[in-house]
């Protein structure tokens, strides 16, 4: 199988030959899973500029990527032949979402409306590979950052002229979205942020960008487009300080300026690491929230300080998304979210297929992920751990303070002759490496016997 | 000048001789800069804990610190005497504020009363010493993390006696508070957070530190106490993730619970830098928020992970912290936070006279930024600088966007026939290493001619 | 269960059911695996310090610690009676080997003279106890960074007379190791590093080690001692910067001064993520160099910059270290080096039965470690692909690189007149996804059916 | 001064006004400080690559730059009309050296024989350039990380093709830094690292690159370059670890291959901070090792995770690295090392002025730190702090330490008896924050009356 291209489709191969056999491990996507397929608890999508247009830059080198549409110059000639190979990929990869920024799918003209115009030949295009294919649209979303317009910005931009070019761009993909029945729409705010604080007016800059949202709601509204609106937080890069840190800095934007009933967020992996997160802390927040929107399933290195968008293999953390996931019944207010891969091959597997072989990681990581986390809620293991470790609040003075009749009075009148031995029999150990030892149990055993 | 304990006050000796004279070299309190004392911008405080209680200890090694008071060992007798030598400390440093934590200034009895009457004992003896002296309460607190009935954490313990302890434990400081006239109040959940993610109920916790709160709101308007309540933001440390993260993930606390009106934050430096953010990021955040409470004025080491609780030293970070509160026009919504200096001696400082010399570099630093900060807001540099980097936005499409006329179709109309060129010229180069330079212009200059 | 003091010994109780059963899910000494029972790979010692010294104290909290021995206060009392409980600790776990530092196992006199006759009466109890036991000593080490008298080091500190006493404090401990058995003994430079560059002599303080260590190496020779010298690398904390940043570092070090003969690296886990690096990274640098020791396993947080000293349960971690140790085929020269726990509870983890459950996980995740890397070296995965990769080098052009015959000339004539096309046909995709991918299978398939 | 590229040249503005003229405020070429010319301390170098090639790209954006030479096409026409603006640039900044990569000046062909036949004709003209002008070569390296067959190195490539078009490629180098005159030749390894080190033979790998090396020593010897040899250390970025890890770990491997008297290191300022260090941290091993050999002279940010390459506008490191080198009376063995600005403006400092804008900055921030540093050298400031630090080694015991007559048994006896009230008081309290406050002064009152 020396070029993955040429297949027909990834086989399911199973996992008893460890050395790794070219298909499938743990994903088969129609198999039963606490109460639903696979693929509906998954909802895989490709993104396209990771996977059709990345060609493995990095700030020290050249792109390395092999692909098979790189023969092709003419730009709208390559555009038009790069949404067949697409098309082909997913089909042969077995994934049912995709999802792109408005300037992965076709080249800028010299204005916005010679731009958009090579934009809708495209959209044509795709629309009529979707009608034929069922591929579904996750998000689309728009890029902001790339062009150097945008050196300041877009919807922060100080340049009220770039703020403008912002808003008509966007305005278009709002109308490509509805067109294309996407489900979720997402703003990644690549340049909303600063490089420097003491030139950069940060309460005037995020009235603009809110502004803004409330535009596309507007307008959203007018065109009857029901997509969910995302915002996807990270820290830092390309600026200094990006405005939508992490979940609780996103969270804590939306309420300010009354945006919370409209938007959700897409959570992403290495993003979280570089907060100083786990991507498990970031979607326990959006939980708690009501804010979980949808998932850019990728991972980081710890150890690195930058964006590296790698194919997801660790399965403690796969583990402990999907338990999240199950533990919230979906992804997304009406289960409308999904695992987009936000992740590139290595600059070193830059064979065309790679592709196959990074997404087949992927989804196979993700679905070992799904097997464990479904066993783990079946026998209620953390819930019980849980629910008792917390139990002293469901009677008595516990209780009290739950239901609200309890007051710094009533919780001093019965702290105040308690003797220190007392209240030091009154916390309990958590046991907390054997839980860990647990968790490595239910990997193993579950795995074992997929 | 051989011990500094032995002097009847800290004189200015002025910046001339850089060698270090033991003296003021910046800070003069009656200096009037700005329009007010030196003083009244700064509001400097002592915190009892590092510097009366630290005795310098780490994780690796036992204390260094050598103190006038070591040899009383009774503890109620030790807690008498020291507080004597805290108010000679307060008037040979010339500071009229200090700050506690309740478990600084008292040793525990066996019960919450016993605890709370040996309290009591003290307070009374800081009453009568405030009386003579005038020195102002800044900010008390109370420690709901040093004794091992913490373990789990206070108001977000999992064990409802130790929540109904905390509470008991607050209620009493709060009565402290009233009696001593504090100017605010302040609550640093040190254990507020989690070990691990898996076995905590993350909402269930916030729900109940968010009711904490709420009760404590309540008891103080009961009681009359009018002290300011403020939050102190950590990411990491002692638990793997604290809840008050940051001033954005504090901010996003008090918005989902409704108890925005009644908290500000308190904003450490060291705290910034674990965030992976500048002090200054952090004050304008919350400035932009309404939220500027008060100061924790220390500083950490950026390639250090974890608090190390420095004596502020850096002038570009006392300049920008300076500058932003210039900018805010005081600290605190009526201008009643300060300066505390949440700061130790480094531990190879072990001598009784370095409490004296590590509060002088921390008041020069500090006198010395708000001196830089002054000049620039003086000369309007930056606002200058920022209100011509907007300026698009003060007429045509720009100034739609603010006051709201603009649609996503107006602005689209705008931007449709734009050219590329066109566009790249509505953006400006922003010489943002000329700006760096001017500001180190700004800071010899200003120092130069103090 | 409810007390694991109580047990006569933790019993193999498989892994078949995933809820933790309170015993060995992997561990079982006498297995033989990759042709020496799991045991003489694996070499377990408790650490002294933290399994029976450690209170679980942290920065801003006293200790949780709940132990059989609380009840002693007469130190030297204490001392003895809490060696015959490490033993009984010893002999239930089923562990052959112990570490201690000096000042870990009996209290200080006045002098050093009283300090060593306490010391000298434990070592007594202990060389009985070894006797009746079979007990083995790993290393033994001594604490030159506790005392207050080591603030600014012990063999790097700054005053003569605190060097001389840590060299005589040490000469004891070598020859405790001798009496003891020891098989190595550690250099551990707690506060050998500096707080800040500016007052520190950096040469000077150097040199000062060195010669410190070669009096080291003469005493051994003097006085028979053949136990391995170590040094233990750790980039921060306490200080700033420690001289033994990591193995390269210290490798560097002990090359400088010629020391490299005499001495071998003790790596941690832990300490090598906070100088940035992997664990396998810091053993293979020491392979590559021949100067791996032993090691403390232990595990980090890469999302936490200090030191937490968490027992090992990351398999993919426990994996890697066991895969070099195979490759390796020994831990140490003589393979007298082990996995030392240098390890402690989490401060939530305070019963006493905590010391047995945490020691079973790191047990357990080392020999699952084991078990991985044993099937991973059998199958010859990993040094396939490595040989494979590298096979342009074992004949032709590569070989005389290797064989040293090729000149920049023969290489340039080689290359002048290759095309681009041809150049790039010379690289492969390294297909790194997919080797993850397989070493995901191989962890749950063997473990499977281990 | 609208454009900058109009002047003639820069001049001196001097300080006094602190908002930014457009001039030198610190710089003064021929002034005399320490002994010399600044110039001759600080000998500034232009980086071909940031300053004339860098488009200010980044991995979310295209490039932003506005050059003066914007609009040529055709690669060699671009190649040699861009040499002639760059020496327009040297002579109007004020500066004597530059430096280069091959790979910079001279676009590639399909081989290396024509790739080298475009490089010789760049040179050429360079070579003509310099002799009109009297512009020195710092030095210049060869780019073994931007092209597609670098994907795994140069050196340490796996592929012996590759690191044969290396070794050819560097051949090359080394004969036009003897034309040009070279004072230094570099080596930074910019992909001799790994990605995974499971894939990675580490110690076959440093074996190829330490045999390259000593090919280059060999062929310099043959063709009479008398250039030092410099290795450029990176703990990370491109690859996940670069094997020049830092100054100790690139000495470590020196030593190990016996390089070391063919080497010295050229250290950068953002890579020290990358690896954990501070600038001066760096500098000064090099320093202890006897391997200083140059600078790249730029900042990093600390709270940044990855190579930002800015100017240099931080008077505090700029002052400590010119301390360590006036400490050391040169830079480089024969003090042929000098500043080369490894720097690019900001993506939004895009003009072609901000050229000129940066250096400045650069040059002014370096001679800062260079006055001040030779006043705290006249005041011998730290000289006296850290000689009487260390005193106790001067005489006595202390002494019998560093003249090797002590041994283990000469320094217990001297120690057994010593109480622990003695042993403390022969330790001293650092003052460290009136250090730190001390350093504040000499730098306010040095520029004040610079």
């Amino acid at each position: 199988m020396s070029n993955l291209w040429d297949v027909e489709s990834i086989p399911f191969v199973g996992a008893e030959d460890p050395r790794q056999g070219l298909g499938f491990h743990y994903y088969q996507p129609d198999r039963v899973v606490a109460g639903k397929p696979m693929k509906d608890w998954l909802r895989f999508a490709v993104a396209y500029w990771h996977t059709f247009n990345q060609r493995l830059v990095d700030p020290f080198g050249d792109g390395t990527a092999r692909r098979p549409y790189d023969g092709l110059s003419d730009p709208m000639d390559l555009a038009l032949a790069k949404v067949d190979y697409t098309f082909e990929f997913y089909r042969k990869l077995g994934v049912e979402y995709f999802c792109f920024h408005d300037r992965d799918i076709a080249p800028e003209g010299d204005t916005l409306r010679e731009t958009n115009a090579n934009l809708d030949r495209v959209v044509d295009h795709i629309a009529d590979l979707q009608a034929d294919s069922g591929m579904k649209l996750l998000w689309n979303t728009s890029s902001l950052f790339t062009n150097p317009r945008f050196v300041s910005g877009g919807a922060t931009s100080p340049f009220a002229d770039i703020y403008a070019y912002s808003a008509g761009q966007v305005k278009h993909s709002l109308e490509i979205a509805k067109r294309l029945g996407a489900e979720n729409y997402v703003f990644w705010g690549g340049r909303e942020g600063y490089e420097n604080i003491w030139n950069t007016d940060l309460k005037r800059e995020q009235d603009h960008i809110a502004r803004f949202f409330q535009l596309c709601v507007d307008y959203a509204g007018e065109i009857g487009l029901d997509a969910q609106f995302l915002l996807e937080p990270k820290p830092k890069e390309p600026t200094n300080h990006q405005y939508d840190f992490d979940a609780a800095t996103t969270i804590a934007f939306l309420q300010t300026y009354g945006l919370d009933d409209h938007f959700k967020l897409n959570l992403e992996g290495n993003h979280a690491n570089l907060a100083g997160h786990t991507y498990q802390h970031e979607i326990r927040v959006a939980r708690a929230a009501g804010m979980l929107g949808s998932l850019d399933a990728n991972q980081g290195d710890k150890l690195i300080g930058w964006d590296i968008d790698e194919f997801p293999s660790d399965l403690y953390e796969t583990t402990a998304v999907m338990w999240e996931i199950l533990a919230e019944g979906k992804i997304g207010p009406q289960g409308c979210g999904g695992l987009n891969f936000d992740a590139k091959p290595r600059r070193t597997s830059f064979d065309a297929e790679d592709l196959f072989r990074t997404h087949i990681v992927g989804m196979d990581s993700y679905a070992a992920g799904l097997l464990v986390a479904a066993k783990l809620h079946e026998d209620q293991y953390f819930e019980d751990l849980v629910s008792q470790r917390y139990s002293s609040f469901d009677s008595g003075i516990g209780a009290s303070v739950e239901d609200k009749t309890a007051t710094l009075a009533s919780l001093e009148e019965h702290a105040l002759d308690v003797s220190q031995a007392d209240l030091l029999a009154a916390t309990h150990s958590d046991h907390l490496e054997s839980v860990k030892a647990t968790l490595n149990n239910y990997l193993i055993q579950t795995l074992a016997h997929a």
